[in-house]
């Protein structure tokens, strides 16, 4: 049974807790948060107690801790955690940060352990799927990938201020996802970007629509799109070609009904809120940090694809910012 | 190339005249009409001329006749025609009284000479590439079938009062499309049927809305389901069970446009009238008489196949009114 | 909090524990089963105790009772449980004697309780929101109802035997579905139905493939189909045509990947297995009996509808053997 | 009644043929091909005469030409034939060359007479229906465009040479169909291509997979993505998303059979042939023409589309080239 320390008591860390009590084989040991009585209300609710974060990470009774904090103290944390020798998954992004990124990796090697980075996408069963398929040679060599991320509406201007922008923030999933499944990174990164759907997120300095073309060693090519406005809802599609074929992973629906009247044939939205759209992705990458754990196997996502999709969104950020392709090796 | 004589100038006959005139090898000879003047502007619009329909079946110049008239002059054209000699095509049914399509048959068959019946469905390309896939073993043995037919309105009360009813008129198409696809007429036929639709149809003693269960004898099953109103237009749908899979013909969309918005997820509705859903099985029915008249083979659905299907509905007919099953053998 | 008694350690009983342990206002305070062995190891998972039924249906600190029993113990146990003034859910059937419902139904009644019957798939949340528009009067007046439920493989034939037979067994549900959506009875039901799949569940005396007509006193139609095999997993669908549209609810699919290659376009199968596909319904049904029970409102599914699902089984079955149609008020 | 002139006897004009004479008000007076065997051949089967272009350009009886030669020769011929008055539908490209297409733009002009060039997805009904719906504000503003044009299988090496290169070849549907949707020419593009389908493809200074993204003056984006080989068939598809929704146009099946079995479910594949896909834009295309010259209205497609989309065409292949993004107006 592992003891499970949940650092952080917000959004996501209420999707954890509940994945964290149900599974057979993993206990919520202690909860903490910035804001005590948060930690307090969550740990109530799934039978846990509130602590210190700090408590938390030195209790050697924890055995592993769940990392949903803000984002600018992921490092400090898995470097933390890692040095007190706990099995350590932590919410993507590693850092908004590429430099402090690349020196939690550093301080990470050095305690010899290694750190699970919460791309829960990697987990969605109709991605794993299309993943299984292409490693299974259904389609041959994948060699045009397109990414399609849009959500339902964007989020308010305060946050665009903190998140690192749209690259770092949002489309950081998709520079993993390309990363999982063409097999290794792009050499080069152009992006281009707007903002179309609020003013005010331009004038914080970022984007809310943004394409970007990705391109690796031998030639082949990714494009990935994203937007912040999708009044249909969330909007998340794999499509691949292949040498011998196509592979796509296409919306889930909020139901299966199909309504035929004068005005036409009308289906359900997909699922509007990423928390239900991606509820079983959550169930099983924790599923996947247990069983990695228990077994003492490889995570199935590690600090290192944390670090290269941060590169490529730093790339990405730079050639939107200069006009003009960015090469990889370069950021 | 053939030399065909069109007998009747209304709606259907103003579908095949284009058939026929397009077709590399046959021509369109002459064409005669109960109004003489519907003979001639249909004539002048495809470069051929009125004549009566007398003449026609006994001009030794004309190879073929396609008999496009009301269903009342069917088994006559029929007799005549073939007694002339000429290669027929006849549109469905052969007869709205199953006596008189018998004494037909009885009359052809002194001919020696074979006559097609104009079951334009069995030529549509989903419906054939579905009958293909059967044939070719795909789904095993078929069970269990289901079709559905629903107009996207009923007709006008004059109409249905000399239809010969829903049973005749209208689920004759499915009748041949049963027996088409289970290969075998059934043994035992339950129909229910009530006028949901229009209150004057059930006036003129008619119904608008049926089911009806065939039993094989073997025990399979088919299932037929008709309407007289979709608000969606006209759908025509198959679906097959066998015993190792399922096969399915789904509608013919308008276009290929899919909208989502707030308000859901929008695709185009089913093609709304019959001549533009099933134009090119039209086109493919000349196709095969034209080849079969060429080369001397038999017709791919003949004067039996019209009487089969005729026998079906007056059999559900029957059940209909009576309320118990009829056995075919009955009829 | 709701404390409950979980009669039944067996496969559904699995189903129903972690919906009552995840439930915020429900516990499992006890399991029994015929087999103490497993009653006590389903209370271990759930971290709950294993007991005699009697003793928890006599406990007062015991509000209400799950029956996940066998179904010829499921009047026996709702009469005991409900004249111990618990909260009842059982599972369906009430049982394979109309008789036994009904007397059952009628010591019930004397209690002045209620009791919740276990159709799961009216929380099924496609068939939720199916009925849902249907009620928003989205398609007008439902007049042709069609029910497609294929299990993927038959049961062993030693189930067979003990089941009641496909219309009691299988088909209920689809009985159940048909009132829910068309809002009353039928009012005569004739059905057809043959061994296809399996020989030795003929030799049972039952069917494995079955369609039935449902008649309403206003001459709509339903039409149900079963099948004991689909060869490509568990099928599910309703089509329903009303005077202003239609509404279908198509199957859920393991996953949205599709797959496009020379061989064709190929999506994944529907979900195979029946507890996995109504596992969203099963957890609804459970917040409805604990809503219900906290508010003090009716069920949404009563021993009346169970009752009336088994008369449409008990009528179908003799529609069946004499090969006429049954009226239901003869049963 | 429009007397036609065809211009090139070769595989497209095979398809226009057929399009001229079954028109109702227009007539094929004649046929020209650098090689008169072939102009021969063609006249004979749609009941024509061969005659040399200069006499056919010559005759004051005819009324318009359609220009389906080889690239080559298109300017030469708009001009001539603008010059000797008569109407002109040209195949696309205008030419390779887009000083020469220049040139042909002002020669014409000097004429007064305007030039319809043959961009015939723009007729296509899935596609002219998503227009239809966008100008119909029902996605809003159009925001994000992504066209996919994949073909079947490579041109053999030899076409390739004298193609023009992937972007004036094959792009050149797409930078017009972007121009159609989005309602005006881009400011930037930026490209990349590789040759991963046939390494004679990259030998002959080629591509066969690109990605295009296009950016208007006000930021919106457009995503253009080609591939010479789908093992699938011919995947032609938009997808368009607006401030208030989202338009797609998915590609046109072989059928609409599905088959279901342990396998999977598996649909028809897209047509695999563009005459065959495209050939009701074709007809669409000679009506669209015929009745703008028969009522003096403007052409739905000019000269000025083909330039337009010629010039980039041209800056895609300059900046697959340099690496860099090129301004259109440098072009």
């Amino acid at each position: 049974m592992l003891k499970v320390g949940l650092l952080g008591a917000g959004r996501i860390a209420g999707v954890h807790a509940p994945a964290i009590t149900s599974h057979p084989e993993s206990a919520l040991a202690a909860v903490s948060d910035y804001f005590p009585e948060n930690a307090e209300k969550l740990a109530a609710q799934y039978g846990s107690v509130a602590r210190a974060t700090d408590e938390i990470i030195a209790d050697p009774e924890i055995d592993a801790v769940l990392i949903a904090t803000s984002t600018d103290t992921h490092s400090d944390l898995i470097e933390a955690a890692t040095a007190a020798g706990k099995a350590v998954l932590c919410e993507k992004p590693v850092d908004l940060s590429l430099e402090r990124a690349l020196a939690c990796q550093v301080a990470v090697a050095k305690t010899g352990r290694s750190v699970m980075i919460g791309f829960n996408r990697r987990f969605d069963p109709s991605f794993e799927a299309l993943k299984g398929a292409l490693e299974a040679g259904e389609i041959g060599k994948p060699e045009l990938l397109t990414l399609t991320s849009f959500d339902p509406a964007p989020p308010p201007a305060s946050y665009i201020k903190v998140s690192g922008g749209l690259f770092r923030d949002m489309m950081i999933h998709d520079f993993d996802m390309a990363n999982f499944l063409m097999g290794e990174a792009p050499v080069r990164i152009s992006a281009v970007g707007a903002s179309l759907v609020d003013p005010e997120i331009g004038e914080a300095g970022d984007v809310d629509t943004a394409a970007v073309t990705l391109t690796y060693a031998d030639g082949r090519i990714a494009v990935i799109k994203n937007s912040r406005r999708a009044a249909f809802g969330y909007d998340q599609r794999i499509e691949l070609l292949g040498s011998t074929g196509m592979l796509e992973a296409e919306n889930v629906l909020e139901n299966t009904v199909v309504k035929s009247t004068a005005s036409g044939v009308t289906t359900a939205k997909p699922m509007h809120f990423f928390l239900e759209r991606y509820m079983p992705a959550y169930r099983a990458e924790w599923d996947a940090f247990v069983m990695a754990v228990e077994n003492g196997t490889d995570f199935p996502v590690t600090l290192d694809d944390g670090v290269a999709a941060l590169a490529m969104a730093e790339a990405a950020t730079r050639s939107h910012q200069t006009g003009a392709p960015v090469e990889l090796s370069d950021v």
